[in-house]
């Protein structure tokens, strides 16, 4: 039912592994080989396979492991290796499995028997664990400019629209308005923390496995520090056996990336509701919405609805590594295999997202009447009401709120969707103390410019939260 | 970060979808034709689609819809088309978003304004879940084959190994003896449910969405029971918003998949333990074990680690398409997009496990002498003596099992590990009735032999279920 | 920070366990009786053990194990504590573990030695899969119920609002119109193969593992037929080793647990939605909202967002349990103590939520006024124009949707969100052979009702599927 | 089928709610109650609730909203509340709701009007949200010490074997010696990581929501750094709509338990694997293993497997509340009630997981002996043959690899284990410079005291490492 992206040579097929194959006396089996390449995915890791050889490289001859011109002759091999890697000159065979393979027998080719004195203090262990961290950290440094990029588009528009009221709802039953900047805030807020975990796990993760070698470090005079030191690690892991079985900075990431996909989903949940002409609050542009083939009145916030989608796939990404890693004994086994697989595409996953993410709410235009015109319904302003009669009448909370709760039933009885149109004997018949007084803080604008406690959803508040905002993203660079 | 797979065309970028754009004033972002194109993913459909094509087609004309010479025509042209992509011959591009738009696109290019009619009376929605249910179809039937691969291969071992004994396990501790094929057959027996759960749905999912067009039927006269009969489908789905909104077929499909996938790991756990010399149960061939690049007396179960693994990715993607539908509003919404790449990934992996456990398995070597080594630990025979007791002596069961666990410490302390060795007063010490009579079947032998009862393990049992199994898996055919 | 919810009595503190300590010299660490103690769990089992020990006593004395006073002590004994534990007489001990040993227990002090035959030729791991079997089998018998009162609950409106017009949506956007009969027909539609699922289910689980023994079977001349008959299993388990060690029937209930929950999500995001003031198109009764602590206005639809929260635990279950079996050699191991109260939970939010979305159901009004209200949005009726276009003037469908497309174009530009008031210039404008004739099929009603395709949204098909439906619920009993 | 645990009572079946009940005519179903009420979990949160208040209660007199006579009756009234609920004597009603409302209506009870003032300027949003986040941030304090407290007993076990050797593993098969006391160590340093990210958890969720109010903060001049400070929060959360619709922290928080549980459950695996006889390195004590019902010779690691599989519940966990949160749009919905339930059972699991973990390790015995049979299977030294002809011959790293390889497979054709075996001829025969210096080098004492790379696996790196550990749990205090 599959068919293997590569065929297995015919050499392959005579011969066993010239890697581990030494005592072995039949061959692999076309499907084992076909489970077992990795190439198609790990190819990725190449500038960090390159990074991590060359420092090994020197660390080698620093130590007297090997000489200074095997050393040069490795540094300059691999330098003609990366150039033919980046300019996709060196084609990949499914018999040399991965990366690292395709790299060192490409390096001996090129510099002869100097090359194989490369994986001399290190394991195909190690020097994988090693370059995949490589890799993450420099992914980080990525993602953290797309989340950047996402809160500015969120403050470019909070900006804008500090003053737009819309209902904001609980249950999706419109409960007070809000300003359209304060609620765009929200998710600037959640972003910040979504960068924190990344810069936590990229922290935590930014140690060297680099000399574990196989599971119990090496009778080699090595020297970790010097190899940690010149890959940018903090410092070298400090157990061998621990750093080739561990793979909690992955799962760390992942979770870290399922979270941020949960806030973008939210926010890609209300741009579906916004759009759709039942509320109507916002219009994506053309850029990122889509037609129908069957029906030409369609205009579909597909970009809302795929992020929204493939956050699940987040989700589902660290389960899967975390169901992989449950019950493995150390040090490392074979099921591991799938963890690039599976951070890659995640990275991947989150960067389409926020990229995506950022050009809606860049491209969007909100719909200020459409929003308003919801205010109208829901009674927006009870809770006003009920505020008024505690703070003015001194009334407990719990009796203002019943009163308000009746002006709403005598409001609904009329037809009238405004509390404002209560009238004198109406309000009189709620509370023998409350009076037409009120009646001029029952309008949206009052609601929301009076709501001014810290964080709240003035249109002050929220020019205050832009300049925080403004303060903390310039920092983050 | 991401590079698309696909460039955009120059010409694309000039102007809006074809299939869509009437009405549309700007292009679509770059990014959200990378992250809308399926065309990577959905070409797996062309057959399917083309196969449905062909049968609506012939229907519309049946019908009078369209003419009998457009019929023809775009009949003609399909396979034409089919022709094309079997052999790789029609490029895939961008800016055309999926295999469908390909495929209707060239066809036209091909017949002209006839094509244009092709789409008549249904829509992408119905049409893509018809191609997809028709992919899985047969995806399902391939896997029965597999499973049933599986199924004879450990029947084959089991044959050999009705009467080889080792331990069989709680808790990983030795608990009594079992036959070897009486311990495969379990897994024989897991199988032939993971195989009813794969034509349960099967049969579930073999109902025809197509005409339901994009959500609500259609006003032209169509007839689905002809398109039903024409694909194979047991009937026409009866309602045309489920038609084009559920996807439990794939969900079910996954679930069934994630259990199989758990059988599998499970069967893959046992194989490394078994071949970890610790147990020494099992030798796979060389051609499902690699070797070590820094050890070289390494010989590594890496296809079975790799089937454990992966039946992880199997349970994810149950969660990752659960994950997309779960709060998913009728009808049809973008986020089903991926619903395909996850269903087309867990059938490539399901088959893949099978075959490689098939492999393994036909391939291994059972070591009998080990095995027969692991029962010397243990004690495994307490629980005959401790149901001769009950069965001799006629004592109560629990009075028995605290007789045995005395022997077991008595023997333990004396440092031997088989209850044979107990002498007449060591016997008598425990209960006033016991005796030596007792001794001669305290043997492996007998222990596996009287257990006869129906499903037990016993050799005569082994042979019985095995002819069971072989009039089931004939069957299956 | 754990308090167990028993105390470990004295006694136990200072004794080995009575069941199995024979061997052991130190006591259970009070840590593992608390985390060992599944007596909270399967005290619901209690029934099942009951009727499993009867079927078990009356088979040992048939065939002559135990004699037959024996066993109608034990019969009666087990009908006395039956009697205890339903009037909650019996007292729960953590020390003693689980159901079974209680019940066991409770016998021995009534009948005395009796008592201690009756675990004769069984263990602790063939009666604890086959109470869970039968558990299970019961609770889906109870589901069935559950499943055709929300099936008949949706056919109740259904029949009442088989003419009533709210907008289809794709995407959220306003498609085509649909009856709302229709709409709800869509769920009943799932429900049938939710049903179907859970039958399947029922029927493969329900085979009989007693007898199976420890793992091995047993020397004893049990009779396996016998006890499946008397506790209407179809067959006992074919292979000692799997009736021990699966659990695959207890994971095809969570996923198709899982898979109806995903059903009901989606039907409460739609109720959560047309509740909303910005659709509006159903009034759920007070018996199923809520109100506000602080916002006096607010109707909240707090059963539809529990049904909707509550689903995502069904998913949670199948990956727990799935997580916990993953990489479990055979064949018994105490990670499986989980594996009810997974199941037992799932069962209970199962049953609640289908009954809560019954009550839901049956008691909302829909309001026809808003429904329609909403269709005046996004020209709905485009596709209609476009089909005429096809089925009239004979215009190639795509070619029609280009026309329809503009004519959307034309309407928007000048304010009007209907198309039957293009005027014959306009109509002209997009195509010369387009006129008038066509305006009075572009109204709501013929949109429905020409949408007599099988399975289509017109009233009369509505009608037709509500006859299949009943058909199918009366069968169902 | 489910049984409610609390019946409602009879007066709330004949009026609406006391708190929201305002404007609605008719009664909560049963159901709805059922499936609302969560005192039953959240119960839990009592200090954290009243502590909550009465900071508000403070600052509100302060802030001048109510008199310092109420604040000083709500203080006293609410100490005697948390007196009633800590001795349990305040009863639990279901119509209640939760513990929120217990405490304010049993505070009215004690104080009259004052206590209605207490919920002025604060909504249940924002102080549900307040007490679960007191709330996990103490249960993190406490699972820091249970962290700590494993780390210590892993480092007590390896200060004892820090020369004690077995074989290192990968792929289940005996790599290259390793001393137990490193092996141990791996685990000590994961935990590092769990801690940090639980720290990290703890720090970014230290924020405070109260003040947020339902959703858009509040009119009311209250001041939300008083609140904060007083309830030892870093600040006051920024945006009051993030305050209360988001539950990252809870997310955080799960997957770092997810994680920590995949450390606790590969070490389990690897106890379970130990204390079969096939691998006998450890012996568990009898406060942590149980027998079986049926075999009297089993002596089983329950423990450990119940720590293995309760794993799997974090995963899902995580999974469960991910699911539920992945498309809500803001701010509060009733699908979060399930937020506590979730997170506070995983705060349990994870406590008695890290408990049971540390007592198996404190009481385990290491048996040296088995270890080093065990190190006699798999030529652990042919790693060291390879290196010294590497470092001693100037052979490039391949090519000592294959010389190794061959000499594993002459030794394996003898039927011998060990390589310093090796004659002379068989030596010259490998390669002309090999003889027989090199097999002093070949013994697993050697190999062991000579890997003193930095994070080796030498007795010498165990000891310093272990200094390293001490250094770092003491400040962890």
């Amino acid at each position: 039912m599959n068919t293997p992206k590569h065929t297995p040579s015919a050499s392959q097929e005579k011969s066993a592994n010239p890697l581990w194959g030494g005592r072995f006396q039949g061959n692999s089996a076309p499907l084992l080989q076909q489970i077992n390449a990795s190439i198609d995915v790990d190819n990725r890791l190449f500038e960090e396979d390159i990074d991590g050889s060359k420092a090994h490289a020197a660390m080698l001859a620093d130590a007297g492991i090997i000489s200074r011109a095997d050393a040069a002759a490795i540094a300059a091999g691999l330098e003609t290796v990366r150039g033919e890697l980046q300019r996709g000159e060196l084609p990949f065979r499914v018999e040399l499995e991965d990366i690292h393979m395709h790299i060192e027998t490409r390096l001996k080719e090129l510099i002869g028997d100097a090359g194989g004195r490369l994986h001399t203090g290190r394991s195909r262990n190690d020097q994988v664990v090693t370059d995949f961290r490589l890799w993450l950290r420099r992914a980080l440094d990525g993602l953290d400019g797309d989340i950047r990029g996402l809160a500015l588009a969120l403050m470019g528009q909070a900006k804008r629209h500090s003053e737009t009221i819309l209902p904001g709802f609980t249950h999706l039953q419109p409960a007070q308005p809000v300003t359209f900047g304060h609620h765009l805030l929200a998710y600037e807020n959640m972003l910040r923390r979504d960068r924190g975990r990344f810069r936590d796990c990229r922290e935590r993760l930014n140690e060297s496995p680099l000399g574990a070698a196989a599971l119990a470090g090496t009778t080699y005079p090595i020297n970790r520090q010097q190899t940690a030191n010149a890959l940018g690690f903090r410092a070298p892991m400090e157990n061998s056996l621990d750093a080739v079985s561990s793979r909690d900075f992955a799962l760390e990431f992942l979770s870290s990336a399922a979270i941020l996909g949960i806030h973008l989903s939210r926010l890609a949940e209300e741009l579906v509701l916004w759009t759709s002409p039942a509320f109507g609050f916002v219009k994506l542009s053309d850029a990122y919405t889509t037609g129908s083939s069957i029906m030409p009145n369609k205009k579909n916030p597909d970009a809302a609805e795929l992020v929204r989608g493939k956050a699940a796939s987040l989700l589902a990404a660290f389960q899967h590594l975390g169901g992989i890693l449950k019950s493995l004994p150390l040090a490392y086994a074979k099921d591991l295999q799938d963890d690039k697989a599976i951070v890659f595409s995640a990275v991947d996953t989150v960067s389409l997202l926020l990229r995506a993410m950022t050009g809606m709410i860049t491209d969007m235009t909100a719909q200020p009447e459409a929003m308003r015109r919801a205010c109208a319904a829901g009674f927006l302003l009870a809770t006003d009401l009920a505020d008024w009669c505690v703070q003015e009448l001194k009334l407990p909370f719990r009796e203002a709120h019943h009163i308000a709760a009746k002006a709403v039933a005598i409001c609904e009885a009329r037809g009238s969707v405004d509390l404002d149109t209560l009238t004198e004997s109406e309000l009189k018949s709620l509370h023998p103390l409350l009076d037409t007084r009120v009646l001029p803080l029952l309008t949206l604008e009052q609601a929301v410019h009076r709501r001014i406690s810290y964080g709240g959803t003035a249109p002050s508040q929220v020019m205050a939260a832009l300049e925080r905002a403004e303060t903390f993203w310039q920092e983050a660079v």
